[in-house]
């Protein structure tokens, strides 16, 4: 490039750094190399011949239409298909409702371009779904995060953030919450904070958006009904997608809104990518009203509820103790906060040098200076086998680091000892 | 939804509406109705066949990784074999240049994204592709406009007007071009420009963007270089799609530039939408590796070749005189003056009653004084027997209107003297 064409990028593009995890995720073609880090899907769970099939027949009957220009919207009986699985789940919702989006990470995208301008306020959990930032980031929003625990974002803390933030006339715009299975954490909200969310939404005026991507894998306990599902004045809006059970690689999700705010979400879509790849939307049609998604519901959640076991037991057998975390009831994470003194980064780099990987919890907080007592386990995209080899491995580093910290807290201890020592030598010198 | 939500959008979202022509397109579904308003492909063209019998080898051979996320450059495969291809029209790229996007207008999102500020100038000729100005308005630009002739944009006037600009210090980010039958205009532009605006882009320190949906759609003369392989400087980028050439409905299209812009580029497109549908780039890949796509662009020659030397007859046989074209040498579209004193919204309104549908040149300038003298036709879409009956419509609806205005300025000319009848008397009295 010509010297000094950078300096033509917008100021947001000066921000824009590659993610850590992308960097990462590069690291990981390394043969023998056990990863825990990506979110990715199990390709095992892909209904490879049904797709085939039905893309065969979609092609075959209407080839012409499934390969042109769709409009902006969607392919209409889509749209009626989700708007129908969705009133299931007890959301108000009918077509009109309804858009379809190349994967729901573009929900973020054009959220951020309808409602973010420069310095307006988006909530967050922190830690939060790491493209969330890299997303409204891109908008150049300013976060507020509120803390977690084993009932995902804490409502209490988020009360009196509202309040201070009222005080300061800074009310947020979006505030952007993972109520099932929360990705980094893998924590779920019980449905009275979902409520009380609602009822706050309304009381300080601001947007909920919704990201339920995993909200269908829940392999414990009982569903709990979606915060849009208590909405009446249309602040919610929900985002959701085929990718976690479908295929990702189709790029269909979708999302679900009130009609004054799905136009202006349609206007942003028309000139982003015009419409959603076509084909990809006919499959996931005939994979709805086919009937073959709720058979694969339960496929996916055998098998990552397997896997989930697999790894809670492995969890206990090979790491130390000092080691903490949530057992999810559903999603693909689990969350684990190390013992004082352990820092993820350096955990990592041991890590994979013993072949085993994951993402520090760095990756999921706003604030550079958080996240480094934490780190995210993925458990469903690794075969029974090394999930179990690979938490070997990584309860061997974890134990490993733990004794260098000990030695080097004694190395410190010594060298206190010696400096006061040296320090009463000088004294007396 | 709660009054006053939409208080919340952002400065650029409250800008935002739905075009004229997403408008116009709604009414083409009426029964009887010839459009020449569209840019879509004929799907005659599509090689639904070829497309079936590839989608089925690539789910049966590698459904696992066509069904899974990609990463966010694209399918490395299918990088390579664009980069190929564009080497052979002259431009010196290589896999790393090559970034595969969810249809070419995304370029255009994420160019925006990445290098416009607020009131950052973006130069584009008027009248230009209307969904070039939803996108880059998206991101709040400026527009400088210079006027078009039978050689695409007038370079004179280009000169001038960036002298103008830089005596105020108000340089483009960037340059928007349609060298190839450009959209709406069908004009192309020499190479002796091309050269010329490759080192003007140097001289000023602007970046190129060059959009070429069209560029193997030549159906006379020979080829011009793209503006991109006259570029030293890494200052022109590229955008090209497989929509016209293959399907649009599989929303696969790329983009060429620098590494150091394309870097960022990618960055923007990871949290946009991870990656292009997977299934829709091995499709592609395919299609271009198992040698389809020369022939298929010789079949497409063909059809629209045909296709608009129908309409050019029929403009010859059903316009009345006095109604302006250039025959383009290839592309998709015709681009047609009126006569003095006839406006396209009006002449559309009645061409709608009578069956046939247009775009007015209104939707293609910035400015919403510009276009009323213009419309453009689509030649591609309609068959080859509507086509011609489409003309003779719009040819009566054109001869309709200029009698009607013969008849207006009768009657103004009437009551002109009919008011210096009545001043006369009314002075008299």
């Amino acid at each position: 490039m010509a010297d000094g064409l950078a300096k033509h990028f917008s100021d947001r593009a000066k921000d824009m750094k590659a993610s850590d995890v992308r960097e990462l995720l590069k690291l990981l073609q390394v043969p023998d190399m056990i990863s825990f880090a990506g979110g990715l899907p199990n390709p095992e769970s892909f209904p490879v011949d049904i797709i085939r099939e039905i893309a065969d027949d979609v092609l075959r009957q209407d080839g012409a239409q499934a390969l042109q220009y769709g409009i902006t919207e969607g392919y209409a009986p889509l749209r009626d298909a989700i708007a129908e699985r969705m009133k299931g789940k007890g959301m108000r919702v009918a077509r009109e409702n309804v858009l379809v989006v190349s994967g729901s990470q573009q929900v973020i995208d054009l959220m951020g371009k309808i409602f973010i301008d420069p310095k307006d306020i988006v909530l967050i959990s922190a830690p939060t779904y790491l493209t969330a930032l890299t997303g409204f980031g891109t908008y150049q929003a300013a976060f507020e995060s509120v803390p977690i625990d084993e009932n995902n974002m804490r409502m209490d803390l988020f009360e009196e953030r509202m309040k201070a933030l009222t005080r300061r006339a800074k009310t947020p715009e979006i505030v952007y919450v993972l109520p099932n299975f929360h990705n980094p954490a893998g924590v779920t909200m019980p449905e009275k904070s979902r409520r009380r969310l609602v009822d706050m939404a309304s009381e300080y005026d601001f947007i909920i958006l919704e990201d339920d991507p995993y909200g269908e894998l829940r392999y414990r306990g009982d569903d709990i009904a979606p915060v849009k599902s208590f909405d009446d004045e249309g602040r919610v809006v929900y985002m959701g997608t085929f990718s976690k059970v479908l295929s990702p690689g189709l790029r269909v999700g979708y999302v679900l809104a009130d009609e004054e705010i799905l136009k202006k979400l349609i206007i942003a879509k028309q000139s982003t990518d015009v419409c959603t790849n076509v084909l990809g939307q006919r499959i996931a049609h005939e994979y709805v009203v086919r009937g073959h998604i709720d058979k694969q519901i339960l496929k996916i959640r055998a098998i990552y509820g397997r896997k989930l076991d697999i790894m809670l037991k492995g969890m206990k057998e090979f790491m130390p103790s000092g080691l903490h975390w949530v057992e999810p009831d559903g999603g693909m994470f689990l969350w684990v906060t190390l013992p004082e003194g352990l820092n993820s980064p350096d955990l990592l780099e041991s890590a994979l040098k013993k072949r085993v990987a994951f993402v520090s919890g760095r990756a999921f907080f706003p604030d550079p200076r958080d996240g480094f007592g934490s780190m995210r386990l993925n458990f469903t995209h690794a075969s029974d086998e090394l999930i179990t080899e690979g938490l070997k491995r990584l309860g061997a580093v974890v134990n490993q680091e733990m004794v260098s910290k000990w030695d080097r807290s004694r190395d410190a201890v010594d060298a206190q000892v010696m400096d006061a020592v040296k320090g009463n030598l000088v004294g007396k010198s």
